[in-house]
Formats: C-alpha cells, structure tokens, sequence
C-alpha cells in the first residue's frame, strides 16, 4: 500500500507521502510517489500517488508528455487555464491509463490496476486548491468541511487528523500533526514505511519546499519516542470508569 | 462492519462489541454480537462475532444445537475438555457453515458469506485463554506478545490499543482503553455503533459481568468529549519542528 496526506490550510498546502511499494511482503522498493510540475511566478502542481505502481508511473510520464522528444514537450497541465482544469486532465489520463491496461489484461485483472490521486497546487491570480481524484476520473475538491484528503493506508492515521487539524495551523504544527500521523500508521502497517516525501507550499509563492525525511531524521524519531509517551499521558489523564 | 476487541489480562478477560450490522448505509440494525455460555464452577465461554450476520446466527445456533427439543441439547461446547477443543469445534462450525452456504449460492458470492470469531473463557482447573478463529475455521491463540484480538473494523482504534496496553491494568484501566479504541472508530466509521456491549471475566470467577453501553451512557461521552481534548493537548506538547 502507501499513505499520502494533503492539506489545505489557511498559508497554504502541506504533502506529505510515504515510499514503500510492495508486491507482497517479501517483494518491497522505495519508489518516489510525489511529483511536481512548476513554473514560477505561474503555478505550481503536486500530485502524489496511491494504487497500481505501473499505472501511476504511466499517469505521470503520460502527464509529461515522455511519447515526445524533451524538446516538444508541452504538458496540458502546464497550460491549463484553471487547477479544475488540471485535475480533470490528470482525472482522464488517470482513467484511460487503467482502462487500457484492463483490456489488456482482462476482466479478472479489474482492480489489480487501480489507482488513486491528491492533486494539490496554484495558478497565479486564483486561491490554491486541493483535490482528490478516484480511478474512475473524477474528482472532489477539499473546501472547509474537509480540508485534508488520504489515500493508500488511511485508517489508522485518521483519528488523530480529524481531532488536530486547524485551518490556522501554521506549516510547523502541520509537519508535527503528519508525523504523528505517519508514525501511527508505519508502527502499525508494514506496507508503509519511511523514507517519507514532505513538501510545504506557502500560498502566493509558486515554489515548494521539499525534503525527505529519513529513517534516521532526528525529529521524526523525537516525535514518534514521544508520541508513544504522549499517548499513554493523554490516556492516563482521562478519568477513571466508576462503573 | 461490526468492530470487537478481546483482551486478555492478568486478572482475567475483558470482550466489547458494538452493535451496528448494516447491509449498504441506508439499511442498519442492532444486533447483538457477543454470545456466553456458562456453566457456574466448570466454564464460562464468550464469542464475539464479525462478518455476515446469517453465517455468525447460524453458527450460534448450531453450537446451541437448536435444532434439537430444548431438553435434549447438549451442547458440546459444554463437554469439551479445554478452551483449545471448544476453540476446535466453533472454528469447524463456522467452516462448515460458510462452506455450506457457498455451496449453495455458488462461486460468485465467495466472500459474501465470511466471517470470523474471538473465542475467550476458561475451564475449570486450566488457564483463562483467547483465541481468535478464521473464516477456514483455525485458529490462534492470545500469546503474551500478541494479547489481544480486533475483528471488523480493526484499523482506527489500534494505535492505542497497541500504545496503552498493559497485562497487569485493572479492568477499569482496560474499560477505560476499550472505550477509547471504540470511540476513533465510531467517530470515523458509520458502520460501527453503539449501543457496546462490555463483558468482564475475572479469572476463576466462572461468571462474568454485562453491562451494555447506550448512546446515553454518561462515562462513554465523558471519555468521547475528553479524549479529543487530551488527544490535542497530546500533540501540542511534542516538540515543535525547527527544520
């Protein structure tokens, strides 16, 4: 499997994906699932990715137009009028890659080359956006009753998003609030893992901020001791069942 | 879904099961989904039950034998020497009845008539044990790594259960953790609901203690209210992130 949160908050938008794919549990790789297209002063798009490895791949090299030589590529999304209209281009090319597949392989194969999307990004003069896209095309937008969005392995790191997140937050308390979330997820599920992909875009900036948080990463390993702790101190501070 | 937790302790065991079994969103009910028998000063044996509601009422039925006149059941659950022969005989039960319903609908419905089972209690003169029993009809048995079982809708309520376990907690403190489990995943899953029903088994008592939980119970909401609070303050005392 694999996780991937995006966030909207009131600064901007926060990503954040593992990198575990698996083929069984004895068959596992590190692969890349977030991928960003920009031009600065323009837009700037990220899109990260959960399902099929060979679709999402293909999604993304079609999205990049990698049929043509360097020289004639000229992606839609990159001129796109609108990020409604990206993620419907990314819904489509999503939806065609999986049906050509499928006819390939045939009906017994009908969910092997699933896939989904967390479209995320901003083009100048419009507010950022936020989307998610299901293997069928289509596709809903975060707004103010849902402004986050999971994919892949998304139960176990639920609980603590719905009761932390604050559109006000600021992008330090947000990369705090994925942690924890990732953290619950890893100790729980061998089929994600670090290293982890984060990526912050401030609103109006049209850059991101990225890094990559290794199994080693000082505070991903702070959080994840204290978290442990936290949660116990949290349990323990409830009150006692008199029943 | 239904969602179930047995854990064994060192003063005994504890069970919780809700009560919601719904076939799509738009057609739920209560139904009951823990089962005892008991056999004051011999035995006391709980099953709790996930998966199709037909296979699990048709399992209890069989093992209550009530296909025979009342006066002439003797259920041989209530026989078998150890909690290992009746863990044996439900999982055959329940193998069997899968397999006869598949038998009859066919191939294309294999899965829709699966289920799975947590089995605890005790025997006079033995341990209290836990076992959990699969859709084929084994099963394993509640070690001291392993000490607790989920079955249903496991994912949201496990990473406290995993964090705040302890095999020597009183019952209170396990009540207390069962309830937090059961509230992240109520709170996030429409297939689980209240009304819960909370077992207590002291070791060699050979009775246990029901309660059943409302949607009015005032320590459950106390517990729901407080938890998201304690959940918050739990994160905002992690270290920030400075990177």
């Amino acid at each position: 499997m694999t996780y991937c949160v995006g966030m909207r908050l009131d600064k901007g938008l926060v990503f954040m994906s593992d990198t575990r794919t698996n083929s069984g549990v004895d068959n596992i790789s590190t692969f890349k699932k977030m991928f960003t297209w920009e031009n600065p002063g323009d837009r700037y798009i990220t899109v990260m990715t959960a399902g099929n490895l060979a679709t999402t791949q293909g999604v993304v090299s079609a999205l990049e137009e990698r049929t043509k030589a360097p020289h004639e590529r000229k992606p839609s999304i990159m001129e796109a009028p609108t990020m409604f209209q990206v993620a419907r281009i990314i819904g489509e090319t999503l939806r065609d890659e999986i049906l050509r597949t499928r006819s390939i392989a045939g009906e017994s194969a009908s969910s092997t080359f699933s896939a989904s999307m967390i479209v995320g990004g901003q083009i100048a003069g419009m507010e950022p956006k936020l989307f998610m896209i299901y293997p069928e095309g289509n596709f809903i937008e975060a707004g103010d009753d849902t402004p986050f969005f999971q994919i892949g392995e998304t139960k176990y790191g639920r609980p603590i998003l719905v009761r932390a997140y604050d559109r006000d937050m600021s992008f330090h308390d947000a990369i705090k609030l994925l942690m924890v979330s990732f953290d619950s997820t890893i100790k729980a599920n061998l089929s994600v893992a670090l290293p982890l992909d984060l990526q912050i875009y401030a609103s109006n900036s049209f850059a991101g901020r990225n890094r990559r948080i290794q199994a080693s990463d000082p505070y991903y390993n702070l959080i994840a001791d204290q978290w442990s702790d936290a949660l116990k101190s949290a349990f323990h501070s409830l009150p006692d069942y008199t029943g």
